[in-house]
């Protein structure tokens, strides 16, 4: 075991970065009159098993924000290291000013049971509708219900509710333009 | 980019198993009369930078819970694949019962800021007060400020506050006793 000597104390307004790295997803929301965006997150998790809830934070100042104040429905697109380019442009070109949907060469398709559409070629989807949402210091966390999930059955496992971490390569930030993706090991506690 | 035809629904129920794998912390608490206690999380983000806010994400049935209503302070403890074993444990294992310190072979320090102690050879601390919480179906997410921080920086690069994944080797769950960690590979979008 690692002695902690080495320790040492970090800017706590870094402290998140800790946590990192972590999953990257696309979010799909859209205007009243039908028009789509969609926003990089890496801070989007799972609330609840039963009933299904999961959350996604974004700050206020970001157009995303703005749609899904509108239409509180929202679809989390999970890419895989394929989409590395698209999920770049999604996560850094702001759609209010920009047609970044072209920029980056994303393909949607309809959902099945929310008004936003989904990313074409992602690993999986999430469909949720806004049930509620919670002021955090610079972000807000909007916590969705799923209403409808659907996943790449050559890449999870649907028996054991798992991904197949051989063929499943999830994009990972280490922290601005880093990524990464996991492994080949599996790990196993006796 | 891959077609979406071999994509199919799943059950509602597993939809959370679709954001995995996730990085998995252990959260020490403290009874009111000072004993401690540690709770392996796979459900823990950040979310706000400014005030520095993490989230972690407790079913209210575990004695963590009961705990971080006494005293409502914890400490994010990062381990690395190193403390595989000792996660499993303080996942798998109640304290409400069982001295499961002792049996995950836990090592304690004492924390600078807070009351419940940290768990030596981690990669990381973040050290936290309660200042909100969030009913959300089976789980009750819990808001912490982060009061202070300390990371190993043989493996965190402070300048850029990034880990450097050559060394750092997070333990990411796969789903159920299945885990893994990050690739060697830098993903770099253009």
């Amino acid at each position: 075991m690692r002695e902690t000597l080495l320790v040492k104390s970090i800017d706590l307004g870094k402290a998140y970065r800790l946590l990192y790295p972590k999953t990257v997803v696309i979010a799909t929301v859209i205007t009243e009159d039908g028009k789509p965006n969609a926003i990089t997150l890496a801070w989007c998790m799972p609330l609840s098993a039963q009933p299904p809830l999961v959350s996604i934070s974004i700050a206020p100042s970001r157009y995303s924000y703005q749609l899904l104040k509108q239409v509180p429905e929202f679809v989390i697109n999970v890419p895989t290291t394929e989409l590395l380019q698209t999920m770049w442009i999604c996560g850094t070109v702001s759609g209010r000013t920009t047609d970044k949907l072209s920029l980056a060469k994303v393909t949607l398709e309809p959902s099945k049971r929310v008004r936003p559409p989904r990313i074409q070629g992602c690993a999986a989807y999430l469909e949720c509708r806004v049930v509620n949402e919670l002021e955090t210091g610079d972000h807000v966390l909007f916590v969705g219900e799923v209403v409808h999930a659907e996943v790449d059955e050559r890449l999870f496992d649907s028996k054991s509710a798992r991904y197949n971490t051989k063929f499943y390569k999830p994009i990972l930030q280490i922290g601005g333009p880093l990524f990464t993706t996991t492994s080949q090991e599996l790990l196993r506690p006796r």
